[in-house]
């Protein structure tokens, strides 16, 4: 029986042969996705494969450059040619949950600029309906007592983020609203309402960015498109 | 012939007398909420009058302390009786265009927890369609470049905004992308697709936000409600 982190080393090694010589690749953020990138820092040195890294946190940017990646920001690439990164959620249709690690907001907007994204999970992500995982919604401080209050109010269950013991903060010095839905029946009403909210940023809910999901199971690694 | 600043200046008095003693009032942000503040520091002087004011930013917070209103935080209040704001756009139905002195966010954070708004403007604010005004939008520094293309290509004309040669920051953080669109045929589509898009923090459209708009004309302030 493989372990969690097993899986999660199955699925970012997995994924690692999507990259190709001379792409620019997104570069997620998360525990999954430094298996992801150690399975690239030792394809750079094994096989002197060249890629430029555009990452979506200051702690993946850190981690790539010390394997030797060339790392370059979302506004000094053209285009990006592939995405991958982990998510907390997937269901059948490779909608998902994102943001556990709190860096939702860099990943949509680097997700957003690629030709194609692909995720690299444990199998123990891939549900049948997204909401089980708590929905992290990046918000902006001043006001969001208010903010929060409403959310109540819509029964969405809210619970700002902490760690240890101050309030949680984005690479963007905002902070994280999770909201424990349990179920989202809707996915897409419920982005349109968080979107259109002032003083949300960007919640993770992720939904039409991504085909491919690379699964790790119990019998190796998985792949699914859509 | 009144100059453009004495139109504001009648505006913003007259507007001073929405407010009653006891009340929390939003405070905007401005060259006519200027004077708005400087009647409500006189009428705490004069009358006696008190009440808490709420500021949608850090330079309305040190001009109102500095006049002798007692300030707190939207996270700080219960609830908000009045905004008073400022506004570069109104048109008949009393939708507006905000943002020009670059305060959007927090004015619109504000006014979203307030019971009523009152916009105060000079008549060369009143127009038929809205868009003649650059319209603000606050995005995120990272990938801005990105979605300034996206935007480019969507014809929305937009420009990054600048000041003393170097990118204009919010209170936030953040950048402020101008679009030149001349004239909003839709702007509830328009709102939509702007709050939709990743990157995007808030945009300078108010729709259905304020009942009362107090202009400042050659004639005195005239009042209208919606």
């Amino acid at each position: 029986m493989k372990t969690q982190d097993e899986l999660k080393k199955i699925a970012g090694y997995k994924a690692a042969e999507l990259v190709e010589d001379g792409m620019t690749v997104g570069l997620g953020t998360g525990s999954t996705v430094r298996y992801l990138l150690d399975a690239l820092g030792e394809r750079i040195k094994k096989d002197g494969v060249h890629f430029t890294g555009v990452p979506t946190s200051n702690r993946t940017a850190e981690y790539g450059r010390k394997l030797g990646m060339e790392i370059k920001s979302l506004d000094d690439v053209d285009t990006i040619d592939i995405t991958i990164d982990g998510a907390d959620e997937v269901d059948p249709q490779i909608n998902g949950i994102k943001g556990g690690g709190g860096a939702q907001t860099w990943e949509k907007l680097v997700a957003t600029n690629s030709k194609e994204c692909a995720w690299i999970v444990d199998e123990s992500k891939v549900v049948d309906q997204l909401g089980k995982f708590p929905l992290p919604v990046e918000v902006l401080a001043y006001g969001h007592h208010q903010l929060v209050k409403r959310l109540a109010d819509l029964g969405y269950k809210p619970e700002v983020r902490q760690k240890d013991g101050k309030l949680f903060r984005t690479d963007e010095g905002n902070i994280i609203v999770d909201l424990h839905l349990d179920k989202i029946a809707a996915p897409y009403d419920l982005a349109d309402e968080l979107s259109n909210m002032t003083g949300v940023v960007e919640h993770g809910l992720f939904l039409d960015m991504t085909k491919t999901v690379v699964i790790g199971t119990q019998d190796g690694a998985v792949v699914k498109t859509k």
